[in-house]
Order: C-alpha cells, then sequence, then structure tokens
C-alpha cells in the first residue's frame, strides 16, 4: 500500500479534466490543485497559520536548498520537515534535479550522478538518484521526486534520448533505493522535451515501474505555450487514470486551466510568492503592479472582487507606500494575495468540472483576465 | 477638553512608579507602557492583528518618514493614518525634530525651523514648528509631539541653554498651530541635556503651557544610563502628577523599569524590532543571538519561559535556519517574540507597583537576565 493514493471523483464533459483528491500521510486534498512553493522550509513571508487560512493544501519544498541550509540531518533531527517548520498538512518535495541544472555551475553528468558546484561558495558537491533519496527520505516529505535529469531547451533529439534512457535507469535506482515507501511516496518524472515519441517512450519506462504518481518535466522552460499544451495533450494519455499527475513549475493562471483541460491534477511555481514580493498581483482583471507610481492615490483594494485578508482591509496606496519603502507587510500583503487568487482559481476550476463547464469557464476567466488580448501581458 | 487624559490609579510604594490609564480618542491603556515603532506607517514585519495579539496598545508612527514617504497629504486623502495602515487603536507620531537631527544633512537652524536635505535624495527641505503640526494634524495622530532641537550629546552649556529656549518658544508656535486639538493632544518635550538647571527651566516653561503631556527628550543619546537615570530623578517631579510622562527612545529591558520607578508612563523604541531582524532576541535569561552557529541543532524554544506564538510553535533551529538564510518568516518570528516579551515586561511592572514591589521586581528581574553581572552584554 503507497503512502499516497489518488480517488478520481469524475472527469469534465467538455475537456476530459479530472475531479480527485490526492491521499496523503498528512491529509487528504481536492484537485486540480496549486502547490504553494516553500523552498527553505518557509513559504516566503507567510506563516503556517496565514496558508491554511487561505486555503493551501500540499506545500512544496526544494531538496538541494534544504540539503545546503540548513542540512537533511539537522531537519532529521528536529523530527523531519513537517515538524521543523510547524506545517501538519502534505509536504512535496523535489529532488535536487532540477536546481543541479538551473542553479549550479560546472556540471558534469556521469551515470553514476552529477558533479556540480554550489551556487552558494562553490564548493564540490554531487548528487545521484541514492542520495536524493537519502536526502528526501531524511526530510520525510509526504511525496517525493525521482531524480532526473533536466535538459536543456532546445535540446537536440540524440542527446534528449540519451537523457530520457538515463532518467528512466535512475528512476528505477530512485525505487530501489527509497527506505521509506510507507510513510513517502515517489513520484517519476516523464521527460523527452518536444519529442512525441521520446515522451512515449518515458512514460512507458516509468509507467512499467509502477509510481503512485507522475510528473510532467521539462515544460514551461522557455517553449512556447502551444508547445506545452500539446505536449500535454500526448503525455496525459499515456498516465494511468488512477495515479495523479503533476505539472511542474507551472502557476500562471493560463496555464494551470489549460493543464487542468489536459488532465493534470497537480501544479506548483514560485511565479504568486516571487511577483507579489516585486508588488505585482494577479487580479480578476488581470495583471496589476501595484508598485507603479499610478496607485500611489488609489485607495481601492487590489482586487475589488476578491475578499481575502488583504482586499478586505488595505488599499493599492497603502500596499504601494509598503512595497516602494521595501516594508516586509508590503510583500506579505501582496504573497497573501497572490496564493489566495491561484488558490481560489483551482477552486473555481474544481467547480466548473463538477458542472461540466470548464471550457466555458476559460472562456469567462481568459476574457475578463484578458489573455484573449493581442499583446496581453502575461508572466 | 483635551483629546489626551491621563488617569493615575495608584503609585508604588517603594519608588514612586505610576499605575495609570491612558485615555485617547482611540481606546484607553493601562501605563507604564511600551510602543512598538512603526516608522513608515508599519510596525516592520507585523500585522496590526498581531500587534493585537501580543497586547500592544499605542504605537508610534515617525513624522519625517511619512512627510516623504508616501507624504502627508496622500495619508490624509485616505482618510487619515489609523485608516491607512488599519490600525484602530491609538497612535503617537513624533515631530520629525529627531530625524532632521539624526537622519539629514547639512542642517541649519534657524528661529524660523531648520534648513536640511533630505536622506534619500539630497533634496532641500524645511521643517518647522509649523510645518510638524500641519502634518501631524494630516496624519491624524491620537498623540502629536511638539517640533523641537535636538541637540547634539554632548552639548556646551551655552549651546544647550540657548536650543532649550528656542525649543520652548518653538513649544508655543506649536500649540498655536495646532488646528485638531479636541482630536489630538500635543504633548511637550522637556530638553536641557545634562544640566539640571536647564531640565528646571524647560520643564517650567512648558508646564506653564499647558499641555496634556510631557515627554523626556535628549536623553539615551549615548549618556551613561546613570546619567539618564538622574536626569530622570531631577526632571519628573517637575511634571505635573495629572499628566502623562513620556520617555522617548528608549526600550532596553532595564531602562525600561529604571524609567517606571521613576515615575515614566510611556516609552517607544526600534530596539525590540530593530534586533530582531538581526536575529537577536530577548529571553528571560538574557539576550540570545538566534543567529548563531550554536543553534543551530537547539530545538528548545526561543525563551522556554515565553508562551508567545513564536516560542510555541518554533525552534531557535528553525529560527536560526531563517535568519541565516534571509527568511522574512525568521524576522517576523523574532519581532513577534521580542514585542510580546517587552510588553510582558511591562504588564509585570504593572503588577508590580499594583503590589508595591517594583523594587523587588527589578532586583529579581536584572539578576535573572545578567543584569547584575560584571561585563553583561545590553543592548
Amino acid at each position: 500500500m503507497s503512502a499516497i493514493r489518488y480517488e478520481l471523483i469524475k472527469t469534465d464533459k467538455q475537456t476530459g479534466a479530472r475531479l480527485g483528491i490526492l491521499h496523503t500521510p498528512h491529509g487528504s486534498y481536492e484537485t486540480p490543485m496549486f502547490m504553494p512553493v516553500g523552498t527553505l522550509a518557509t513559504v516566503k513571508t507567510m506563516s503556517p497559520e496565514e496558508l491554511k487560512e487561505i486555503g493551501a493544501g500540499v506545500i512544496l519544498s526544494n531538496t538541494y536548498h534544504l540539503w545546503l541550509r540548513p542540512g537533511h540531518d539537522i531537519v532529521k533531527e528536529a523530527g523531519g520537515l513537517h515538524q521543523f517548520m510547524n506545517w501538519d498538512q502534505a509536504i512535496l518535495t523535489d529532488s535536487g534535479g532540477f536546481q543541479v541544472f538551473s542553479l549550479s555551475e560546472f556540471r558534469k553528468i556521469e551515470e553514476e550522478g552529477v558533479h556540480f558546484r554550489n551556487h552558494l561558495n562553490g564548493d564540490k558537491l554531487f548528487l545521484s538518484p541514492e542520495i536524493s533519496m537519502e536526502v528526501q527520505n531524511a526530510l520525510g516529505s509526504d511525496i517525493m521526486m525521482a531524480f532526473d535529469e533536466c535538459p536543456p531547451y532546445p535540446a537536440e533529439y540524440d542527446y534528449m534520448k540519451k537523457s530520457v534512457e538515463r532518467t528512466s535507469r535512475w528512476a528505477e535506482r530512485c525505487l530501489k533505493a527509497h527506505k521509506r515507501p510507507k510513510d513517502q511516496g515517489l513520484f517519476g518524472i516523464v521527460q523527452g522535451g518536444e519529442y512525441e515519441d521520446l515522451r512515449k517512450q518515458s512514460a512507458e519506462d516509468l509507467v512499467s515501474l509502477d509510481f503512485p504518481g507522475y510528473a510532467v518535466g521539462g515544460l514551461s522552460v522557455g517553449e512556447p505555450k502551444e508547445t506545452m499544451n500539446r505536449m500535454l495533450e500526448f503525455t496525459t494519455p499515456l498516465l494511468p487514470a488512477d495515479k495523479p499527475r503533476y505539472l511542474m513549475g507551472v502557476g500562471s493562471p493560463d496555464s494551470l486551466i489549460d493543464g487542468a483541460i489536459r488532465g493534470i491534477d497537480m501544479f506548483d511555481c514560485v511565479l504568486p510568492t516571487r511577483i507579489a514580493r516585486n508588488g505585482t498581483v494577479m487580479t480578476s482583471s488581470g495583471r496589476l503592479v501595484v508598485k507603479n507610481a499610478k496607485y500611489a492615490r488609489d485607495f481601492c483594494p487590489l482586487d475589488e472582487h476578491c475578499d481575502c485578508y488583504t482586499c478586505r482591509n488595505y488599499s493599492r496606496a497603502y500596499i504601494r507606500h509598503l512595497i516602494h519603502t521595501n516594508e516586509i507587510l508590503g510583500f506579505r500583503l501582496c504573497t497573501y494575495h497572490n496564493l489566495h487568487f491561484l488558490i481560489q482559481l483551482m477552486e473555481r476550476v474544481r467547480q466548473a468540472i463538477r458542472e461540466d463547464c470548464l471550457m466555458d469557464f476559460r472562456e469567462q476567466f481568459f476574457e475578463q483576465y484578458g489573455f484573449n488580448k493581442p499583446n496581453a501581458k502575461n508572466f
């Protein structure tokens, strides 16, 4: 019996989007869902109570970052990541693979693993499927991710083919090295870039290993949105219907809806928290850069249709002042609002699936948000 | 009828410390009390709800800073500072005088006011009693402070005498320029440095103007603590018993107790919030620099005798990790704890006054905190 179980409730008649429940050792959560990112064992600026207030379910934390600081041994000594950070709901940890490829330098990929240099101080480091599993077992996350190779975008076919094959071999090693399958569910990651046959090969390899969940990796790395959607349409049907599907690193409102339409159940992204700290927020009528001078005397809430703590109590003028003067409360208020916005969006997506009208909802949302406009500002 | 009224409840038999109630247009608060500082219309890192949770009463905000950013006109347009920052309890604003002397450059003091340069961009500015009143009237604080000259420490007798006389003339101009005496109480500020006869002259001048409250200024500017205590002992008896007394810019635990012993009712200081953001906290057994590596594996709370949110839920190891990685939640947790510590301390001071045992409490607190040790680390 795996630590993670997915229960399919219903499928939207317009699109094939799935309404489901993800059962974890730390609670059950409705899908499709968005997972806020807490890289260093904290969702930047937010307290656990605030996360619960906005209805956050699963949060994500980064294995690579925690491995370096404070070190997985310290987190383990604290009783695991949940206890360390005072979060009693579910946690997903990534494998460190993406950070090795995006943050570190001088990396050298071998069959055994990856040699690279620490992004903080340049120290030599080595990460492998076995080490990633050891670290994630120490962290004690509910959902662990297999250690994969994240190829650059774009990548040549031959490179991608070798990479996909290595990722499959590494996935098998991850399964073998995983010491706590009863407490933690390990997800495989389908790679293959823009190549359909490699996506297929990757999906088949991983499905044959019978993971309790599957991620689609290597998307949202610079390719056009159409490519992402096409690859999702191709890939998700290759994955078993009774397992959850996770699209990694995607968090713009349009992509969440378009991913759900293509059968994705889980999303994560630093987008809402990152742009918040720069004074940019998502509203029902589109992106708003509250930091701009034009909001200095605007005493309306960030979003007049929003009932979150920020919008109930503070004006654009006040938040603009806080961001402008680098005040932490400003970062808090924008982060709170953005996470609330995406979590509410997913609740509306689920409601649309319940009512078999997700395409209608998409149309309406895109229109209101301004995604349909030519030259629409996106993220 | 003044906007501010002080009600003396009782005097401690051991010391003459006062238990009282400060009545303001936004609520009544027991004294002696500590007021957290919210320089830019936010107590750094804290939400209004968190401030109330720890029992904060009056908070302070800085006229000079708000004058520059966002501008008092914008705050007024928002409906005043309370509404702008979502704080329905009392607010005290300083006059800007101290910031002009501590932050700005090229200042030139004239009878009319002070010419100086903006600390942000070097722009030429001019502040006077009339302008300070205009700005504070626009902010709408419950307690306003008279615009005074803050002389350097140490200052020659002749300089100080002229400064005290000018401050008295400016105080009179402030009273005249103050447009909202029914909504906002204006406090005078006794200056005079270390010179008893000048303190006496300043106190007499101001008392004759009949302010609804008095501050003791020009202390905690670099002089030995003994000097501060001596000047307080000399000055407070010169002030009317039926008016509140406010010691500006003082917030270390020993000075709060020693000030209360000498008849001070109100204190403010950036100390608890500033040191928090550097990972330093106040605990019942003294100062603790949680940022230090030795706390990396310390899973105890910051203070085992504290029941605040931070201490109930987080370990030193976790907070050390957050501060070490510059995570905002770390600044929040330390700030919360430090403000809670000082507000609790004042509650204990008031209880000791009620029980006529403030000197005994002082002895016990100093012993436990380590203030009695030779070479005790202080702030």
